[in-house]
């Protein structure tokens, strides 16, 4: 059995839907489709779900919504006449969207989760719908009957372990299921929503609940590239990789996942399919448990900027337990979170994402370093970029460090930073922002050109 | 004004103490002379102050010194007959000995203290007479009267700020002063040592109290080697090196100086010349405050073993504000510092020094980190070295990292760690204790032996 996501841009138009129904028909395998809601199908289209979080925002202010409705039931309604369905799947949905807009709004909360929400709900409705249509047996199936019972946190749902259980009764559901992406329900009935691309949650979480054999994720792209297409044009596609490479690379900027949305697929060990509702006969990308290292010692190469160094230096602080460990707790103090800690003998360099910082949490935090910590110099640069060299690969080789320290040497490239140690599966290093990609250009020739 | 200060070895018999005086007559300059007590002659013999403690053991146990303290004596009185002094000398340090140890006992510690303390003391009497004896102006001072004051820390005295006040005087001292080395005196008046190698310290005390042009210190080397001469055979001298890199060499295993005994020098900016007492007109090596970079990224390399890493998983780690310090709380209740953390992006490494635990801490250690944070994963490995790279030229030249993975590469070395960022003056490899010499091997041949 599979379980098949689709994201919002092939479910944009009856065109991209006219796509997922082949994509499903032709594998009877494919038993458990979750949907975004539909997405954009040009670049200045508005998401549907964007135009509801609006819609959500009026509705509370006492604004007029109906021009907002109108729009977002017209979404709908040109898929449903571009496949020439029935207009009662239309006026099921304006009824649901109108009985949300009615609602209770003494929880502010509660009532644009569930306007939110709405999206994904719908449209899993109109595809189950469309199937029928085309003479699919197949059905809608809610989070609600489904027991997709998850914890009340807005935006950041958890799923509760009875929902695994609860959720495995899908396998004999007979027909195929189509299930919205994006949500649950909590214990007291009400709509929570994941984290933003929910609908990759959802299919995680379903894969793992049916133990399927495979989790595919139709996205426009033929698959998870070698390295950032904005900075090396054409890069070379990557055919299997393993949870952990998947993570190291989202980490440096790769997007195709959320972070989280891998947990549930990846407790369960069941491969992910990255794939193409555009080019469905292209292999795509796989990410599994383990590989077989067969391309080198690395799989990608990702990186990211926005980073800011801390340097605290103190004669015979390496003398001095707990030191190190002070300056993080003041961090902490200000909720920020380290990346990294390089450190020398008598200095320690710490790495965070400058985002968590303003000027006055800066000097406050620099100015407490200095008194409560006495150190003799303490410094902050800002603009860092992070480079990651991602591979499994990567232990077994002797010289990997050597490669790509001499192609940033050989590239004039001064590196501020190397750690490398912890993550078999990683070495990182850091340059300044402005010779980023210059950097990854040079180490994508090196490893991946020839 | 220069303060010389010369070791134990430079003093170990009539034939070393010679050449002293003519070190000291030869430079008019060289007006403060620290002494250690009589070292050793030949590889097998003792020191006069490890004498003076067991001789301190026995008093305390009420069992006969008289064996010990004949010994003792007899290392003076070799070197007063070979330079043909008359006899009052001896009698005086008998005296002095005889007196320290028929003193209260009721304090074991500061007993102790006073007697170790003894064997610079009176060799600083001897070599005031040896110098008188020549016909040279010169006089014993005791830090009593200089007014060394240090805290009651016995072992690891600190000098008092007034201390530098007082010992300022010395430089309106007529004539040439014979100082003992190791000792200070409290505000009670007793006897409170420095640190073992703490002649160093007060050569580094005076120096700075009188603002000293030089600190001379003589050994039995000519000069600070780039790289450990039992690793590689006939090395490449230091001529010159900063502090900064004094410090980072000395924390991989180069013991020419103590870390400490450089500070008071340090912070008056106070140039030191190691020289050697048997080859005097060798140009030694100077540590400065600042050098001109005329010798390529690095000055020398240093290694050192018997570390460990503490490997810890965690998938999401990087979200998790105080993990790494939760972790770093843990090793502290253990009395443990680290030395260095890398991190990966959901893993994190923590290096200490092995001989800081045993099996029972280690295991307690996994296990609280296993369940008080939750890891998914950890392990520990032993047996790791650490090899520093240091040069303050390393930050201008880039490819530095380059070079020496790659030549740790084509030694077919795997690196285990990487760390380079914060210390603008070093750069760091972990590699398996089994191959440390080799690695340091490779880097020598590519960073000195052109």
């Amino acid at each position: 059995m599979k379980v098949v996501k689709f994201g919002g841009s092939s479910l944009a138009s009856g065109t991209q839907v006219e796509k997922v129904c082949h994509i499903v028909a032709s594998d009877s395998e494919r038993r458990i489709v979750i949907v975004s809601a539909p997405g954009k199908r040009f670049a200045d289209d508005l998401k549907v779900t964007d135009m509801l979080i609006s819609c959500a925002e009026r509705a509370l202010h006492g604004e007029d919504t109906s021009k907002l409705v109108d729009a977002i039931i017209e979404r709908y309604q040109r898929i449903a006449e571009e496949l020439k369905l029935s207009y009662t799947i239309i006026a099921r949905i304006t009824d649901d969207l109108n009985t949300l807009l009615k609602g209770d709004q003494s929880n502010p909360v509660a009532f644009t989760e569930a306007l939110k929400a709405s999206g994904e709900d719908n449209n899993a409705k109109l595809i189950a719908a469309v199937f029928q249509h085309k003479g699919m047996e197949a059905s809608y199936v809610s989070p609600q009957e489904a027991g997709l019972l998850v914890s009340s946190d807005p935006g950041n749902a958890q799923a509760l372990p009875e929902a695994y259980e609860q959720l495995s009764n899908l396998k004999n559901h007979a027909g195929i299921i189509v299930f919205p992406g994006f949500f649950g329900i909590n214990k007291a009935g009400e709509v929570v929503t994941f984290s933003r691309s929910g609908s990759d949650i959802t299919g995680s979480i379903l894969a793992n609940a049916v133990k399927a054999d495979l989790y595919e994720n139709f996205t426009d792209v033929d698959a998870v590239y070698t390295v950032n297409p904005h900075i090396v044009k054409n890069p070379k596609e990557i055919r299997e990789l393993t949870y952990r490479e998947m993570r190291e690379l989202s980490y440096g900027g790769f997007s195709v996942f959320h972070d989280e949305a891998l947990i549930p697929a990846f407790r369960a060990g069941i491969p992910v399919n990255v794939k193409n509702t555009n080019n469905p006969e292209a292999p795509g990308t796989r990410i599994v448990s383990a590989r077989k290292n067969t391309n080198g010692p690395l799989v990608g190469i990702a990186s990211d900027d926005g980073f800011c160094s801390i340097y605290v230096g103190k004669y015979l602080m390496n003398r001095e337990v707990g030191f190190g460990r002070k300056i993080l707790l003041i961090l902490e103090d200000y909720g920020l979170s380290f990346e990294h800690v390089p450190s020398g003998i008598d200095d320690l360099t710490v790495i965070v994402r400058q985002d968590q910082m303003n000027d006055e949490i800066e000097a406050t935090i620099v100015r407490r370093i200095k008194e409560e910590l006495h150190a003799d110099e303490i410094h902050v640069e800002h603009d860092q970029a992070l480079i990651m060299l991602v591979g499994e690969g990567m232990r077994q080789e002797v010289g990997t460090a050597a490669r790509a320290s001499t192609a940033l040497a050989k590239a004039g490239i001064n590196i501020e930073m190397i750690n490398q140690g912890s993550s078999e599966t990683s070495m990182m290093f850091g340059v300044r922002e402005n010779v980023e990609e210059k950097a990854v250009q040079a180490l994508y020739e090196e490893f991946f050109a020839q």
